[in-house]
């Protein structure tokens, strides 16, 4: 932490503030400049309050230099976190593919579709059971019914299995039907929702919210690791911006960020992130080519019917196409595939 | 809804989208133009799923062009929504003032600034008995001994009180504790905490989401009102932007916006919209100036001891002057205050 | 400045660096922390080049700590700059009003809009002779033909003349006919335009670029001060965000923040800003509120048929209400109007 | 273009606004809903202006909906077009890459990293002779002596230079001396500069603008075009965004968009959009996985002492690395490398 005085900042002023920061048992090392006076902090910076230094008389600015986060840093844990679930492997060599419809819709609509990205390859079945929908009046999830259609998939064709808690109420069942727990990004910061997925036994993966910095995203993933579950995925799956072309800006510099910042895996999910089946593809090579260690991709064997997001759905036999460029991509970069 | 049609579409994929509109119970009405054809749709469009529409062949876009919400809607309610907590009107032609520290911290805190800020003229008194921190390592607040705190303030010095539920646990303590329940920008798309705030008694106060659209906002309030409860207030406190000198960009255009397009009243933030005591008070008089309902303003005796966001945190004795200007300003537009 | 090095960083690394901050004639503070060096630097900063340091190795980040700028900021000049315009103050205590059509279109349109806003106590006529327009195929603007117009305005109804200089060909004409040269935002980081603005003896009105920081605004007026013109004006007109409710996001938290920083004077324009009618008038009783110097307002006599800009045009009698309520406002925080 | 009524407006107001379109030449169609009229508008746009409808009475919003361009568009000329600079083909099925140091500063450094890169495969030299710094106090090229320095390394490596024209003083020399003139980002709305290259005879190469939308870029290139020049190449740098671990956000959803609504070979820059050399590489695989025509690349010897963005350039052994990834990558997708 560097704390930057006002330009008129007293000696007295200058005093308290370095009093302040050894009473928190840091170590305060002022430095008197030509125009102003600024203050080094070293120590472990979880012990002090930047906000309550920043409101001493005379402070004109905080500037933090540790990163607030612990568990999640490659700092603390130099390996790479390897995730086992049902012996598929996420965040190591192998590359890792969840596809599937956006919402759970009908068992059969679950069969043919599981089939199919089975087939191609697809290790994890993907399907909204909860849907967090922005209107009232929408389709919002088969809930109860669409885990134990998700649970028959899982069983008919070996996949494993995720989907979305939206709320505590959910997360117990899809803790006890589903593989690996979604948090999405609208509860990026549900704190308490969070809280939960960290005392609850399943891995989680967590998408970044619309808006988050990197560093807040990190920092929801420590909550989840905070309460004892370290099998964190995390997700990049665009952000919002001014551009209008896409629903959301794809960011996928965030994979060389997190890789070299955090030791947990990242997957990238291009069909939120763009929208749009025809940007779908492209985007999906492009972060497996960027280091992602893995894909989320929605898949419908019948676009125009689909309960929701068909046009941001592939058809399988465009999935099928992808699954065999990713490989080709992951290969350049050391990566197999199933 | 307008449809428009790729350039190559045919006359068979225009037809089959006039006939999945009508099968909807509205009407399609094809141009055929010199370039493309375009279809509008009229009737009640809350009976059609766009994502269905756009998955059909040939179709190239959606624009959308009435608004999916109805209750929240002006065009629906003309007549401007007053809600009466305890006698106090927020909606009205009187201008309403929240004010009191970020946090709940300890009792005579709270009796201090309480004393001060109904001195002022401040008719609700705001503190976090439940604090959603990004880190969680930080304070997460007193919960239900800050919520009795909270009570006692009320019944001291007369004022209404309004605190954040952050999840559905503390809605219900909430709820039993405080005159309105405050829902946090974090959690304007926590739909099931929205839901759950639209079937308990008391007027919610939402806050705009970090990077919410106004639609997206409108929506959320929609979702409250459409479990019953009609007594919503809606807070713009400030959206993420590019822009580095605030903690947020307070955007005031969502006044006159809101005003046109919604009946319920608006209250500005901008303690939380600028970070910074010596934004808050300009910012607080362009909000009134903009013609906002009221202003939700954080007040410490001793911010330079906060627990946290000393840095944003009106003195009292400033408050009070804030207080003179605003209600002058309030005068201009014809407002009046306390 | 503060340099933060890598976690793995060798001793040797460290003294590499400070000796590269000594050979620029500063003095390196290096501060051994618990898990990572950081090296405060002191002395006069616009010696180092921080891309130079930052590509040492085992750097990780260069953290800013002061400002680039110089000649605007108010550690330098702490008394207001006022600016005089043919005996018009701009930057003290009295408000001032720019008005005036977006764009120049005949010399009878001016003629009737100018005796309007003069009526209504506008000092300054706006007028865009050249304009900036994003498509080839509109109307670009009267040219020389339109600054004569211009010229008879200031003649018949005593106002002071602004207008833009699109480029350095137009900025020639513009210093002989008007009073203030105005950059538009498209045109804040051109900087060959913005040095010869400076070598030019006219007043400059600077329009905050579109996704400017206050850092890169005020440094492009850094640009036009070096270059001997010391008479900048500021303008703030709103930035480019997410929110698609308006065609800019009015950041009025930049007066406060222009107003600490700098000794410059600060206009805001809410017709840019807005892109609505209906919002102009709010915002622009909020800028007033929140310490702006003064406004630029769009006003057309017949909107319907305006050539550019109609629908962010008040009408004359709409300016004129608008007058009297910026100066009721002004008043409450000191301010003079004519 | 559609365009909605007010909810309250009447008959007589529809029927103006009816008129006035075909007082255009176009043709107008009128849709009365259950809540209020739409009235569709076919014909040729170009003849009418938005703005003059928006500001008719009753009218609440204009929607467009063919876009405004021509030349670059791809429903105008569907075919890819590719264009030859010195043999050197960009836009076809052969992957281009353009790479050099960020400035021209001396002869003797950009001898060596021209024959580093050359040897690496690079066909196209970049550096700047002329450069745009935000702070007027910075090294701002090396001018003229810098464009001859550029002809000795094309002469030398029988490279095509590139290099950016920063006004239309310095386009003349570029021109001269240069086979692609660079357009940057801050000047993407320089409309005044885009014309005069437009009328100069070498390809342009336009660098999309800090916060332009995709429909601005292509407008800026349609302004290019407008004036005979169709060799235009677009290049994709990165956008601001809130995202701070990035010095802009890379937005690669550009490529396949452009690929689908223009006919102009698109280039990503990695360098600028991230800032920081260990993203470079990442990225520049994750563009031409995206289906990107081709790389702009920083490269340096020593980025030490590099005179500006030594953090983002390359050391000439990690490009002659990434250019091996780069030819595996493209091979994908059916490109071919040199």
């Amino acid at each position: 932490m560097l704390i930057v005085m006002e330009l008129g900042a007293t000696r007295e002023m200058v005093d308290k503030v370095c009093r302040e920061i050894e009473k928190a048992g840091l170590k305060a090392h002022p430095m008197p400049g030509a125009i102003r006076t600024a203050i080094g902090v070293t120590g472990n910076k979880a012990q002090i309050d930047a906000d309550h230094i920043e409101a001493q008389l005379g402070v004109k600015e905080i500037i933090h230099v540790t990163k607030p986060y612990k568990l999640v840093s490659r700092e603390f844990y130099p390996e790479d976190t390897v995730i086992d679930v049902n012996g598929i492997k996420i965040g190591g060599e192998a590359l890792v593919t969840m596809a599937g419809p956006c919402a759970v819709e009908t068992r059969k609509q679950c069969m043919i579709i599981g089939e199919k990205v089975a087939a191609a390859g697809a290790q994890i079945f993907r399907g909204g059971a909860y849907k967090p929908r922005t209107s009232p009046y929408s389709f919002q999830g088969l809930e109860e019914e669409g885990l134990k259609i998700l649970a028959e998939v899982r069983e008919k064709f070996g996949m494993a299995i995720i989907t979305e808690a939206i709320d505590t109420e959910a997360l117990k069942l899809v803790s006890d039907y589903a593989d690996i727990v979604q948090i999405g990004a609208r509860n990026m910061q549900n704190f308490s929702l969070l809280k939960k997925a960290g005392r609850q036994p399943r891995p989680v993966m967590l998408k970044r919210g619309m808006s988050a910095t990197l560093e807040e995203f990190l920092m929801a993933a420590e909550y989840i690791m905070s309460e004892g579950n370290h099998n964190v995925i995390l997700c990049e799956r665009g952000v919002r911006t001014f551009a209008d072309h896409t629903r959301n800006t794809l960011d996928l510099s965030a994979v060389p960020y997190v890789k070299r910042t955090s030791h947990l895996p990242i997957i990238v999910d291009p069909s939120h992130g763009t929208g749009k089946a025809h940007k779908v593809i492209p985007l999906s090579r492009a972060a497996i080519a960027s280091g992602a260690d893995g894909l989320m991709i929605e898949v419908h064997h019948d676009p125009a019917n689909a309960f929701s997001d068909g046009p941001q759905s592939l058809l399988p036999e465009k999935f099928d196409q992808l699954m065999k460029e990713i490989k080709a991509i992951g290969a350049v970069l050391g990566r197999t595939s199933p």
